[in-house]
C-alpha cells in the first residue's frame, strides 16, 4: 500500500468551518438549523457553491440529500461515499455533522487538485435531517432504502413542520422514496464525526474507531393507582403511581447498571395525573429507553426493563402498562475498513480506541449495503446537542486527514 | 341537660340532597361547581330560596358567604355558626361540602319549626370558595379576618376566573374583607362533613370526632443537572437530575411512614426538563407537601424532606434547590364541644372515634375565635374530590341528626 503524499489544506478547511458556523449561528455560539429550516438550506446553497468553486459535480436527489462528485474515469466504478449532515438539533452545536461534510469536501477537494486517478467515484452527501427533527435518517433511509411509508405519513416531528419543511425545499412526499441506490454501485461509505460522549477525551486517545453503532429500544410504561386525597389518605392506603413510578426509575438505573455495564439506559420524560400538590398520583407516565451494542443484549435490557416494571408495580398494587414500543437494531461496522483506518491511524503515530458509538448515524443506513465505518474524534467534556458543544481544531484538522487517508487506502 | 325531642325530617332532607345534587350534576354522579361559577351561584340562589319558605332569615355579605339566619329573641344573644360550603372541585362529588350546608337548613328548620326559644342565634353560612379555585377558603378567611391583601391580589386560581367570578356574583375585590365579624359575636362554630379518608369506614365506626384539621407545609424542590446524551454519555459520567428527584421520591415516602407515621406526605407533580426520551434530564422540579396535627411535628418533616433532598442531591452530584414554600398551621379543635359530641352520640347508641382531618375546612378559621368542632360520617372506600365519591344515606342522616342534638346540647 503506498499512500500518495498528498494532505489536506488547514487553512481553508477552517474558513469553511467560520462560514458554515455562521448560517444559523445563535448567540451563545452553536446553530439553529433544524432540517429544512431556512437556516439549513442556506447552509446546503453555501455548500453547493463550495462544490461548484472546486469544480466538483452537484446534485440533489428526490429526499433533498445534498451530493457532491468527484467522478472517476474508470469504466465500470462504483461510488465511495463520505457522508454526514448539515442540519443541527434545534440550538445545537458547530460540530455535529458539520464537521463531516466539510471533511468530505476537503477531501475531493485535495484529490482533485492532486489529479490523482481513483478507480471510484467519491461522493459526499449532506443526508437530510439526520436529526430526526421531521422523520429520523430521511435522507439517508431514503438513499438507502430503508424509508418507510408509515414514516413518512406519520412524520415524528408533526404533520405541519414537515409539510412546510418539504414546501420550503422544494421537495415532493411522494416522491422522496425515489432517492433509492442499487447497493451495487456501493463501494463503501465512511463517515468522520464528533463522538458526542466523553470517552474518548477521557481516555486521553485523538481517534476513535466505531466497532458498532448502538441499537435502542423505547417505550413508555404507565403505571395506574388511584387518586386519591393527599391529605386524608394514610399512606398505607394508597395507590400512590407516582411513588412506583419513581422506584422504577431508581432501580433501572442499578439494574442497567449492575446487569448491563456496556449497556445505557435513560427516563428522559415523566408526567404525574392529576399533577396537583395535594392529590395522589393516580397516573404516572414514562419514557423509557435502553440501548446496546448487540441485539441479544438489547433485547435482555428491555425485557429485564419490563419485568422489573411489573415487579414494581406488583410491591405498589398499581397496575402497569407498556406502551408504544420501538426499536433500531446495532449496527456491526465493516471489519477491513476498521483496521485500515487503525493501521492508516498508527502509521501517522495516532492513537486509537475501538469505540462503541451510543448515538444513531448516517452511517447506520448503509452498513448492511456496503463496508461502512465510521471515524471519532473528542467531545470536549462528551457534550453535544448543545451550544456549546466543542471540539478541539487540532483534533478536526487529525480526524479530516485521517479521512483523506483512509480514503486512498480504501480505493487502492 | 334535658335534650328536647325533636327529630330530623329525614324525607325532606332526601329531597333536598337530590334537588341540590341535580344542580351542576356531572354525567357520572358528580356535581361540577367551582365557586361562583354559574352553578354554584345556581345552587346559592336554590338554597336561598329554601332558607325564605321556611321562615328564615336570608342575606349575603361582602365575601359573597349566604347566611341564613333563625334570630333569637334573646337580648344581645350570641350566634351559633354551622358552616360548611356549596361549591365543589371540578367535577367533584355530592357531598363534599353540601351535605353540611343542607344539614343545616334542617337544623334550623326544625328548631324553628319545634318554637323552642334557644339563647342564641343560630346562622347557616355556606362559604365562598372552599375548595379554593379561586382563593382558598375565601369565604371564611374573610369572615373570620384572615384574608390577606395577598390572596386577594394574587389568587392561586388565576386573575382571569377570579375576576370573571366576582362580577357574575357581583361582588368587589376591594369589599371583601369587609365580611370581617367581631368574635365577640360569636358563640361557637360547627361543621358535618364527609371525612373524605377511609379512616371511619375501616375501623366501622359511623361518627368521627375531629380533634385537630392537619396543618400543610408545601414546596418545591428543583433539582440541577446536566443535559447529557443520553446514547453517548456512561451511566457513570451522568449528573441526571431526574433519577435523583426519583430517589427523592422513594425515600421521601419511606421516611414519612417510618419517622413521621401520623402525618402523611405526598409528590403530586414531576417535570423533566427538556423532557426527551433520549436526553438525561438535566433539571427536575417536584411538588412536595408535608401534613401533621401538631405544628411541632409539621415543621420537623418539612425540615426533614429538605435535609434528604440536600443529602440525596449530593449522592448524585446535582444540585438542589428548594422553593416556593407555603403553610398553614395545624388547628385543634375545642376540647369542650368534642366531649360533648361524644356524649350526645353515645347516649344515641352511635359509636364515635377521635380523627384528625388531612383536608381543611372551613371551621379551621374560626378555632380561634369561638369553640369550634367538626362531626366526620365516613366516606366510602375514602374517596373524594372525585365524582363517585358516595356516603351511605344513613350515615348522611345519622350525621344530621347528631349535628341537632349537638347544637342544642351546645346552647343550652
Amino acid at each position: 500500500m503506498t499512500t500518495p503524499q498528498i494532505h489536506i489544506n488547514s487553512t481553508r478547511l477552517r474558513e469553511d468551518f467560520d462560514r458554515l458556523s455562521a448560517i444559523g449561528a445563535t448567540e451563545r455560539g452553536g446553530v439553529n438549523r433544524p432540517a429544512l429550516s431556512e437556516a439549513h438550506l442556506e447552509a446546503r446553497r453555501w455548500l453547493k457553491q463550495q462544490a461548484i468553486e472546486a469544480g466538483l459535480t452537484v446534485r440533489e436527489d428526490a429526499a433533498g440529500n445534498v451530493i457532491l462528485r468527484l467522478e472517476s474515469p474508470v469504466r465500470q466504478a462504483r461510488t465511495l461515499i463520505i457522508g454526514s449532515h448539515l442540519d443541527s438539533v434545534p440550538n445545537g452545536g458547530r460540530y455535529d455533522g458539520a464537521l463531516g461534510v466539510l471533511a468530505g469536501l476537503e477531501v475531493l477537494r485535495v484529490v482533485k487538485e492532486s489529479q490523482l486517478i481513483l478507480p471510484v467515484h467519491l461522493e459526499v452527501v449532506d443526508f437530510t435531517d439526520e436529526e430526526g427533527t421531521l422523520v429520523s435518517f430521511l435522507g439517508s433511509f431514503a438513499m438507502s432504502g430503508k424509508l418507510t411509508e408509515e414514516d413518512i405519513l406519520h412524520p415524528r416531528g408533526g404533520e405541519d413542520v414537515f409539510r412546510d419543511g418539504l414546501r420550503r425545499a422544494g421537495l415532493s412526499r411522494e416522491r422522496l422514496r425515489e432517492a433509492r441506490r442499487d447497493a451495487q454501485e456501493l463501494a463503501g461509505y465512511l463517515e468522520l464525526h464528533i463522538e458526542q460522549g466523553p470517552v474518548l477525551e477521557q481516555a486521553g486517545i485523538p481517534i476513535g474507531i466505531v466497532r458498532a453503532i448502538s441499537g435502542i429500544r423505547f417505550f413508555t410504561l404507565q403505571f395506574e393507582g388511584r387518586a386519591h386525597h393527599a391529605g386524608t389518605t394514610p399512606m398505607g392506603r394508597r395507590q400512590d403511581a407516582g411513588v412506583a413510578a419513581a422506584d422504577f426509575v431508581v432501580r433501572f438505573h442499578q439494574m442497567v447498571r449492575e446487569r448491563f455495564p456496556d449497556g445505557v439506559g435513560n427516563v428522559g420524560q415523566i408526567d404525574f395525573w392529576p399533577g396537583a400538590f395535594n392529590i395522589v398520583p393516580a397516573r404516572a407516565v414514562i419514557m423509557v429507553e435502553v440501548r446496546a451494542a448487540e441485539a441479544n443484549q438489547l433485547r435482555q435490557m428491555a425485557e429485564a426493563a419490563i419485568e422489573l416494571a411489573h415487579s414494581v408495580s406488583a410491591e405498589y398494587k398499581v397496575g402497569c402498562e407498556v406502551g408504544a414500543m420501538g426499536e433500531r437494531l446495532p449496527v456491526e461496522m465493516d471489519a477491513r475498513l476498521q483496521r485500515l483506518i487503525r493501521q492508516t491511524a498508527e502509521a501517522n503515530g495516532w492513537k486509537t480506541m475501538s469505540i462503541v458509538s451510543g448515538a444513531g448515524h448516517d452511517a447506520q443506513s448503509f452498513a448492511d449495503l456496503c463496508p461502512t465505518a465510521v471515524i471519532f474524534i473528542p467531545s470536549q467534556d462528551g457534550i453535544s446537542h448543545a451550544e456549546d458543544e466543542f471540539s478541539e481544531w487540532e483534533d478536526c484538522l487529525r480526524g479530516t486527514e485521517l479521512l483523506l487517508q483512509v480514503v486512498l487506502g480504501a480505493v487502492q
